[in-house]
């Protein structure tokens, strides 16, 4: 297991990934909570809801894919430059189990930092029923852009 | 370019992907519309939601990939037979624009049925804006199950 | 089904597309031949050998993601202006059938050119056996980079 | 970080996969070597060979592939009961550095063991540069299948 540590571009980091967030009016449609915010890794957490439910009662795939798609869009923004933004190229997500439970946790993490591209390690977690079960994991490109959201 | 024509094994296949979708209340949530069901081939629409935006304004790639694995599980679904369902096993997707316009159109549609796999394409395109553009290209797999969504 | 159609920047697209695949010697290794390059389309095709088989005699899915990341590899750099080369960010594929018959032809076509990122799709076709069989689906992100091979 | 520790349904498994590494000519043909079976966990290395490498000199990302996606697919089969085999439903790779050095190590591992699917991740090193370098991650389905290589 290789763990890599940060250093920050942006001290200001963490107001700058908070602020963005808060920016996200979907994550406040559905109740999440930016929950971790640290060079290169965040963490994001929903509640259950019916709502936001798929055929059998679960959460939606979509659902569990934004929380953790905005978490590692954050973890690599967490490590931009001051007045940059963050775009997602693109991912790919394996269900491992039903997204059932009290709430999930997505975290996210940079595994590659690059000029321009990013690349992250996303896991999406249930906890809050029988067990703590990992429900998804992701894989990311992230791209860095400007700040009208205009890739480099 | 090959096109394929598929015969669906169940002759109520519409009516079945018809009520599954609107067992799914995220997609009430959010306001989408079931608006072709054909064998292989599904496509739903999203109006445009201040509720359902990224921090630039535009739709969440959460939302634009829930309603493209929506179609891709429904496409799935209209080739299998009467009792069973779909779940998916992975999906892939490259953000290609922005998503912004007045609405958005996924389609989904299988390019290989097994036995039990089935891999799909979907397409999220954005319609009502200065001109039709494609923002989203998935591949997905998914999996036959049984009623309860255990997979076979 | 959308069709795009693209105008080269570099006039001399195929000469650049040809001697860049000739200088990958894998391709050479395999006995790879680049049969069609067209401005974002490329083909090329691999015989069968049994050199490169996995465990039940069927071409190894690396063999068959090599030609489809080559062919859509050099889609983009058919694309791009003189004195730049293409790198491959990720990729990913779906194998839908065996890969067995007399040759595999690799197709790739650019389906979103951007100043940084090209995003292409391909497919491997096995012919030669009973009927012409899709075997893989790739789905592919592409950065254009220096004479070097260092991303913009 | 989550270990996961398996404990293999055959007690032959290391046997088995040695036997069906050795069926894969490609291994054969690009000099790699299975370095590692443990339960749900394999290596496999490949020494750097000019002939196995794209236009910048640097091993060929379907090489890359192709000793990732065989280390996922024997992590995998390394649970699987006697008598089965294992198939590659799909993967996803990111490329993170050139794939040059001495030689290059990829190690599988099984993430979620299903009864039909078994998700893995990937990773490959290069060694014997300056320095070890991950350069390749992938994410990838397989799916188990009877001795004839057809899916469950």
């Amino acid at each position: 297991v290789v763990t890599l540590t940060f250093q920050p571009e942006d001290p200001n980091f963490e107001e700058r990934v908070t602020s963005s967030f808060h920016r996200q009016k979907l994550m406040e449609t559905i109740g999440a909570a930016l929950t971790r915010v640290a060079p290169g890794e965040v963490e994001i957490e929903v509640p259950f809801s019916d709502q936001l439910t798929q055929q059998h009662g679960y959460l939606h795939a979509g659902i569990v894919t934004a929380i953790a798609d905005s978490a590692c869009g954050y973890a690599s923004l967490s490590l931009s430059p001051a007045g940059e933004e963050v775009l997602t190229v693109e991912y790919k997500v394996n269900f491992l189990a039903p997204a059932r439970g009290a709430r999930l946790i997505a975290r996210g993490h940079v595994i590659r930092r690059g000029r321009t591209i990013t690349v992250c390690e996303g896991e999406v977690i249930a906890v809050g029923g029988a067990a703590e079960v990992r429900v998804a994991k992701m894989q990311a490109t992230m791209i860095r852009s400007n700040a009208q959201g205009r890739a480099k």
